[in-house]
């Protein structure tokens, strides 16, 4: 294939590349299919197959013997330049793991030469991997095996809807093993989703060598679960639809004044309503970009359900780590000391802070903001705020199903999300604020750095020259990238579907198995603890595996567990300052990563309501202290997004953008997955 | 604004929302222009204005006082359905904080009554924002300061070049404070990016209540660093430019069998090397996608650079929960098990693995894959890889600087990223595995979770019916979906502009301030440790502070820094079983998060070549005892991203995606940010 070919073939928006044969490979290249049609004749020669199947050599694993590293960096490197290819790469040759009379054989094949070039039994612990051929056989077996007939006549159910699945059955200690393989079955019977439906009580072990069941266990019957809710195709899925989710007809949202709610398609039908969530942004020439009264539109209850009544950047905390006479102090709150709203966007002038098409993409719509300037006059920011939703070819859910006879599954839905953002240019630093509300009711935060670093003048122009510590990076000559530290602390006023809340830790212990009674020692266990009060609820982050989640106590779901939304922890930097010193004092709030406080209208500001030269008597650590109740309460889960920042000379003049974010994701707040009907 | 006119607007690719004053705000909207307009009115009313400007009354923060949440929130159920909004919405007001006189002043403004309702002085610490006015005036009186000028002379520089920076001065100890703001410079003489070019030494502080300078430090001279190479806005730079980043005439890369090249738009010039990267996509059954050979084109020195000579996923591990007789073994090894290059997609027939439109978006270009089956004849996945550029609406830069006078400058460049993705479906779980080339050299490979959970029978319907531990979630009627983890172990050989690298890793370390010589206690430095032998590179992450740098010790930046990659590690979960647990024996490759080997062709799968029923006697763990040097050769960086499980009734009956993902980022890889150029 020439350029040109491949020129024309790329410039459709989307094609087929076609894998035709090469005869010039590169040597990492996979094996191509004549390539596996040669191994499989000569291994085969080589291995005489009889008249029984099972007795016949299985091809287990067949790939790339690679050629060796240098070899290889050593054709690329004589010839960099050379097109088509050099003329001598490396051999090709293939690497067989075939199992062979109950053995394990390593063949090597080489392809040019067109013959095994070394053979070897190995005698080590474990099996290569199953293939699929060895599992369709093993997983018919329980078909035509009377015990398990008998095992599903008891239950009523029909052989015929019978669906089984393989499981490998690991080693727990046994000093001899067999190449056996667990066997479960599951049951379809109006359903695609036979996952849903095991046969739960029955199990077969198959030895996957003699490919028979050689033990078999029907210890206790449980209900079968029902077909009814289990079910993910799209054509097979009962209203209410959800609407769809390309937007042919313009963008899927509205703005009236600042209140952002999602649309239907032209069609859809159903009441108007919008659908997957509705949010104002609000907006502070301090806090900068603030969201209020985020809810999801639920199709299931048709009703607007409350998750965010307000979330917004409380402080930004970035101290610098020079401790030298002119920089000691720099020890920056940008929120309470400048104003993450206006900053130096619109210093001297009215002028626009995002650009179209390249702050945001073009299918974005912008609002714009005012703040007061120093004399009390208006001041417009135009185009303050974008939202746009972005399509980013992430899929949203999918699966593929092979194993139904006869039927070949593939659903998948690609992700749009809805993003609101603003920039928050402070002096050198630009701060990209996202908050993206996906349709499965995930609500992201992403803020991402970029901006030039704050630098310092200094003598050196090599690494070389330094002797004692320049307390960051020589990023040009004569030039040093100061290290520092930002962390953002979010104020998260979670409503989760009603004003009061409580604050659970699940965490994750490991239980040890003590009595025997499994060949197992471990595993571990969710043991969930609701906060009582302040105390309960600080937390470091990273020193125990925990799950956390705000629930709604007076709201269950029909199976009973508690309506939330949990916390998915972004980026994680703890301060690193002692913790009487000064700068750590004022910002406190970052001694812990998360804390909980019960809603006071008057804690807004982490750092407190002055904050420029403040001595931390008036932040969330001291407001901490009071230990107040927060079960069941109106509560604000307070949040902080750290880095670390070693500056590197990438990041000189301009920053590429480093990005972090953290999500708020449903958690037994729907009754099922709510994309399932979004196609 | 009626909805009509609403859609008709939003019917634009683009537009800008006129922010028309409204004569029914929303309750949490912010103060439109014209209530800012009234609470300047009726504040400067009550507050008189004198001949002499510093005394009039700073609007240091005008923001809406906000009503009670209560009161919003009974407003908004009281009439959920009213449109037009409800009549009484509760009353609009508006909080300031307003310095005067040396004071801070709390003034509440009612707009429907158009007086002031209450008024406080502050007693407190600390003092409000700056505003942009003040810091206006402040920045300017260095430019008529004595001292300063001679200062300047000294060095030679001239006064109409300098650009002043103010910077919030902190608090360290002292008893009394004043409203004091430092004062730095910078000089422009050829760039706009003149915090490249500190004056540094001299600083001044600003006592912003009087707005004089109150204090001045000439304390050393270091050279001033040179205009050149500090410049990012796209209209000065010179050649060689970068090729535009919009691909108007196809797709900007090429498919050669197996190897994916970067090019450039037409017209760009130059040379017809690939820009920004190469890569092989290879293929195994057992690994699935691998990635071999990942270089990146470097404008400035004119050739390709190796980083990553071969990267894929060796193994995933995922251990269930649940002790019982049934489920105890359920503990995958789905590489060596399984193999996650053909995994059930196609078990019994030649489907298409990638649905185009759904699970790639459609600029997307397909690559097909080949594996043996059970008898050795090639198996064809038509589209088992998607290749495409992902326009996500990321900024890749950007700055916006408003100081300079009668400029008005904003650079921004959204980011596109070369994406390589592959599905593997294991049963119930689909594996979406994306590696991601970002045109800054950052590599990010993210995997997403969905399909369908492990899901048992059992009796329940109910939480409450519950008597004893289920080991999971119950998601659905008599269903639950059981805990486990995923564990992700990467082989990662980076080749870091060569063959011969070292890992690095970075600590940060308090070090406390005891000579008194400033009011700071301690700042954080780095301490790098260059890893000597396999021993010093095992790293549980989380435990301290460090950045994870793989170097070429042999070759050096400009400024003498070493050439590096980072690890951003993505999300954390360690193991839980106890390490003598049979399962976790096998798995033990997972005891650390991080680990570095010396390259060995015949260390390939981490939990080893033979791994069903294996029993832990070829993994990373063992291999690793044996405590190699690793110290400036060729080295193999394997990391493990880990996700505990505890299914949600959300999981059911198709998971929403959760994601996660880690990335390689150049540190010192390049002279300067590798994209300044790109438009």
């Amino acid at each position: 294939m020439d350029a040109t070919m491949k020129v024309a073939l790329l410039s459709f928006l989307m094609h087929f590349w076609s894998s035709a044969e090469c005869s010039n490979p590169h040597p990492l290249d996979p094996l191509t299919p004549s390539e596996i049609n040669l191994v499989q004749t000569i291994v085969q020669k080589a291995y005489p197959t009889s008249n029984t199947t099972n007795h016949n050599l299985i091809f287990n694993y067949v790939g790339l013997d690679e050629p060796d590293k240098l070899e290889i960096l050593s054709w690329q490197s004589s010839n960099p330049k050379t097109k088509p290819k050099p003329s001598s790469p490396p051999p090709r040759r293939a690497f067989v793991i075939g199992r062979f009379q109950k053995q394990s054989h390593e063949i090597i094949v080489d392809l040019s030469k067109k013959s095994i070039v070394s053979t070897k039994v190995y005698q080590g612990n474990g099996y290569p991997p199953l293939t699929l051929g060895e599992i369709e056989v093993a997983t018919q077996l329980p078909l035509s095996y009377e015990p398990f007939k008998k095992s599903l006549s008891k239950r009523g159910l029909n052989v015929s809807e019978v669906q089984c699945v393989d499981f490998t059955f690991g080693w727990f200690g046994e000093a001899e093993t067999r190449r056996i393989v667990k066997i479960k079955c599951h049951y379809r019977n109006g359903t695609a989703n036979f996952y849903a439906r095991p046969v739960e009580g029955v199990e077969m072990l198959v030895d996957f060598d003699d490919m028979k069941i050689v033990g078999y266990n029907d210890r206790y019957v449980v209900p079968l679960p029902k077909a009814e809710g289990t079910e993910y195709r799209a054509s097979k899925l009962k209203p209410p639809s959800a609407p769809k989710l390309k937007q042919d007809d313009g963008p899927g949202f509205t703005i009236d004044d600042h209140t952002v709610r999602r649309v239907k398609n032209k069609g859809d039908g159903g009441d108007d309503e919008g659908y997957g969530g509705e949010v104002v942004d609000g907006y502070d020439s301090r806090a900068g970009p603030i969201i209020s009264l985020a809810s999801y539109y639920d199709l299931q209850k048709k009703k607007h359900r409350p998750v965010l009544y307000k979330g917004f950047i409380s402080e930004l905390f970035v101290p610098y780590q020079d401790p030298t006479e002119e920089w000691y102090d720099k020890t920056f709150f940008d929120s309470g000391e400048y104003g993450l709203g206006h900053g130096e966007i619109t210093r001297f002038s009215q002028q626009s802070s995002l650009q179209p098409f390249t702050d945001c993409p073009s299918n974005a719509s912008f609002i714009d903001a005012y703040y007061a300037s120093s004399d009390g006059t208006p001041v417009k920011i135009p185009n303050a705020f974008c939202i746009f939703q972005k399509y980013a070819g992430g899929i949203m859910w999918r699966h593929t199903e092979t194993a139904i006879p006869n039927q070949m599954i593939t659903e998948s839905r690609l992700e749009e999300t809805l993003v609101v953002r603003t920039v928050s240019t402070l002096a050198n630093y630009d701060y990209i604020t996202d908050w993206e509300f996906k349709r499965s009711g995930s609500i992201k935060s992403v803020v991402g750095l970029t901006g030039i670093l704050a630098l310092k003048a200094a003598n050196y122009t090599n690494t070389d020259e330094i002797k004692k510590d320049i307390y960051g990076t020589l990023v040009a000559d004569n030039t040093i990238g100061v290290n520092h530290d930002h962390f953002f602390t979010y104020y998260l006023d979670l409503d989760v579907d009603g004003v009061d809340n409580s604050f659970v830790k699940s965490n994750l212990e490991t239980v040890r198995v003590k009595d025997g009674s499994i060949p197992r020692k471990s595993y571990w266990r969710v043991v969930s603890e609701t906060a009582k009060t302040e105390g309960d609820a600080r937390i470091k982050l990273g020193l125990k595996p925990s799950e956390l989640v705000v629930v709604n106590p007076n709201k269950r779901t029909k199976q009973g567990n508690k309506i939330g939304y949990r916390l998915l922890p972004g980026p994680m930097a703890q301060p690193l300052s002692l913790s009487d010193d000064f700068p750590q004092i004022r910002g406190a709030f970052t001694n812990y990563d998360v804390w909980v406080s019960p809603y006071n209208k008057s804690e807004k500001w982490v750092a407190g309501s002055y904050v420029d030269r403040s001595r931390g008597d008036d932040t969330l650590a001291v407001w901490s202290e009071r230990d107040r109740k927060i079960e069941n309460k109106d509560i604000v889960l307070w949040y902080t997004m750290g880095f670390h920042h070693i500056p590197c000379q990438e990041d000189f003049p301009v920053m590429p953008t480093l990005s972090g974010g953290f999500e708020l994701r449903p958690t037994n707040f729907f009754e099922s997955n709510p994309v399932l009907k979004t196609t």
